[in-house]
């Protein structure tokens, strides 16, 4: 019988229990397709959790698990100054790591995978971005044949969730937002999920990757939903698109784009239909052309996949080491981007205001694609206004920025301008 | 420097011209990322190719890649007998093998497998799979902790072409067909692609993975599209599915269900949206849950993308050595089978019909989720009669053969029932 793969677990919280029954329930498949047994050999956590029947191999103290005796380490504690403390201990002592823990590699990704490299040791991340979808995997394998320029994803489960509701049940943000929350789909404090930080450690992480680059986590552009309004998302809908939390990442000569912020995404797209708390990653490459990969973005049982996805490899020997990568390309700011855009602009309804709307559009060379205006209930005590729904032509982004705010300054304007940007991914990626 | 992974190749068609063009044109990426460098030393094809540059090293014998200097062989001359003496014989002598070859692997996969798995070698075949689409490597790899029960795939692209044209434009079958051979989607004898052939054998291939057992090839049952009609495609819609030729293979504690035929799959599934030459595949997991794969299935470089990886596998060391299934698992027979069913009965346009179809419904307990019927114009000289659509709630093969050849007997009904099974996918797959 070959020689087990020692892991040593840190952290059994909702994660870390999830492997724990994962590597139980399945460990003779596992052992059969590993060429090994896979088995728990340590565990730590701040507080005992017996119901996990770990008891004979816990211990309170995360150093307990930088022992001879154990082979790999995962590391399940989130954060990031002691998993790094941890992780960092674990590949000088010459232990395997798999975590699952974005912020961490987005802070310290590039010191981390060093420490790897030099000692010959797998770093494994699966878990980290996606859940349970194999999106790693794909990147560093099935797709290794390809240059990737592009890639797309809808990578938080939370707000994806809050905007499918409004879509489909015609929610407001608000209720949205609470019932994610009674679901457990949101936590108390959503401020990570649903203004996009946790969707942009992901996204720098899958640019890092497909792009073989360093990425810097603070260069990417990050806007939340929480402006998202019920109206946008029907507006959308009329003109064929639904509002999604995007992460887009794209290469270019000049260096890496690389973006979170609400986008109109077309009903020819197949990533505008993933609903609820499922993710979805696109990504184009130069050989295959484009492809999608869908599935839970989090949960235990999906992120225990791919943890224990991550030990297998490590045990059968045929993880991939990290490797420097060729290159720390420039992240390029916001102001570079060119997309198509959603404006919707609060206007008195009165003779001239839409002509004079029309008029700064047409003196920053917007081109307009489509227009909705319709009357709006009269509001008591106010005058009468109406939104102006306008979808443009490709904008860069300081000529919208100069427009709105020119529009801002019309008379006929009575309240803030909703700007969305239109996920400009085309033709390069599947269609429904 | 490190020794380069030297590769023979086999067939200099479409795909192996795409591969020789990859292998050139990233070579320098590929070589980072494989840690070596991986280089065409011998090719082999029937016909000389001399725009591919290959002259210094290409024979017209295949014989001739059997060679010690070749480390891996890359059989792309299709077929089956011819293939499996290759790659036989390079596995005899110790070369691992890369193979985009379904037929083969349908035909003679246990054999192969087996070679490979005694020899410590490589038997790589992302490319006989969905083409680009990195599938093998997920169910491999990413997906390695999961207990996988069921997949459904959309795995010819030739049959989705042909539905999508009739679905999206109103398109005969013929006309479609006619179509896509024209754009190159279609062979001059399409039989194979349309009658499901070789999507059984994709289908195989990823059941006998996903399932770890051996597959009979011939235990799969197949239809193709040939008999679906433009009217099928109108009412699947207003019942709100598309009509797509699905592979759809299930692991029950009797034995695998495998099968392909034209299927309604609902609009609730991403599944239905994949359009035209697209291809895509689902997998339920026992932990992950539900995953989808969607990419080209098809084409010199998306094909050559998965050979290549399979080659960077190859040369990294980090390929999966195959190991022979832990079981041989029954097929079951089609007659096993319950699913929802759609029904067109074309019926005479008198009192009674109706109720004489429904009573021999009822009498088999096969209960009705949705009925269409409308008046159909007058057909000159004969009388006027009027399909009768159906759509049932889950009914068993032989029940649904058993009340069909009843129907068919019913005076009032004037010509052959239109029999397609329903997607029954329901909450395991992704959700639109």
């Amino acid at each position: 019988m070959a020689k087990p793969l020692r892991v040593g677990i840190a952290g059994l919280g909702t994660v870390g229990a999830s492997v724990v029954e994962l590597l139980r329930a399945n460990g003779p498949a596992l052992a059969a397709r590993a060429g090994r047994p896979i088995e728990v050999v340590r565990a730590a956590s701040r507080t005992p959790k017996p119901d996990l029947g770990l008891d004979a191999v816990f211990d309170t103290d995360l150093k307990s698990l930088a022992s001879d005796d154990v082979d790999v380490l995962v590391e399940l504690i989130g954060g990031d100054t002691m998993a790094r403390d941890i992780v960092a201990r674990a590949l000088d002592a010459g232990q395997h790591v798999v975590t699952a823990n974005k912020a961490l590699l987005a802070a310290f990704g590039g010191e981390l995978f060093d420490k790897a490299e030099q000692g010959n040791l797998a770093l494994g991340f699966e878990a980290a971005v996606a859940g349970g979808i194999p999106i790693i995997n794909a990147l560093r394998n099935g797709l290794a044949a390809n240059e990737v320029d592009v890639l797309a994803g809808i990578v938080n489960g939370t707000s994806n969730y809050i905007l499918t509701a409004m879509e489909d049940d015609g929610w407001s943000f608000a209720d949205a937002l609470a019932e994610a929350q009674r679901l457990g789909y949101a936590e108390a404090d959503p401020t990570f999920d649903i203004e996009g930080i946790d969707a942009a450690q992901k996204l720098a992480i899958l640019a890092a990757l497909a792009f073989d680059t360093d990425i810097d986590f603070t260069g990417v552009h990050v806007e939340g939903i929480s402006q998202v309004d019920i109206e946008d998302i029907r507006y959308a809908r009329e003109l064929g698109f639904s509002i999604k939390h995007l992460g887009i990442a794209r290469l270019t000569d000049a260096g890496v784009e690389a973006r979170v912020h609400p986008a109109l995404v077309p009903d020819t797209l197949l990533l505008a239909k993933v609903a609820g708390v499922m993710n979805a990653v696109m990504v184009h490459g130069s050989a295959v052309g484009p492809t999608l990969y869908v599935g839970p973005g989090a949960g235990g049982m999906p992120t225990a996949s791919a943890v224990v996805a991550d030990l297998v490899e490590v045990a059968r020997g045929t993880h991939t080491v990290p490797r420097a990568p060729e290159r720390c390309l420039r992240s390029l700011p916001i102001d570079g981007v060119a997309c198509p855009h959603y404006l919707k602009i609060p206007a008195i309804d009165q003779p001239g205001v839409f002509a004079e709307v029309a008029d700064i559009l047409s003196r920053h060379d917007i081109s307009i694609e489509a227009v909705i205006q319709r009357p709006q209930a009269i509001r008591a005590g106010a005058e009468p206004w109406v939104p102006i729904v306008i979808l443009t032509d490709d904008v860069a982004e300081t000529v919208v920025e100069d427009s709105v705010a020119e529009l801002g300054r019309l008379p006929g304007v009575t309240g803030t301008i909703t700007r969305i940007r239109v996920a400009d991914l085309g033709a390069m990626m599947p269609a429904a």
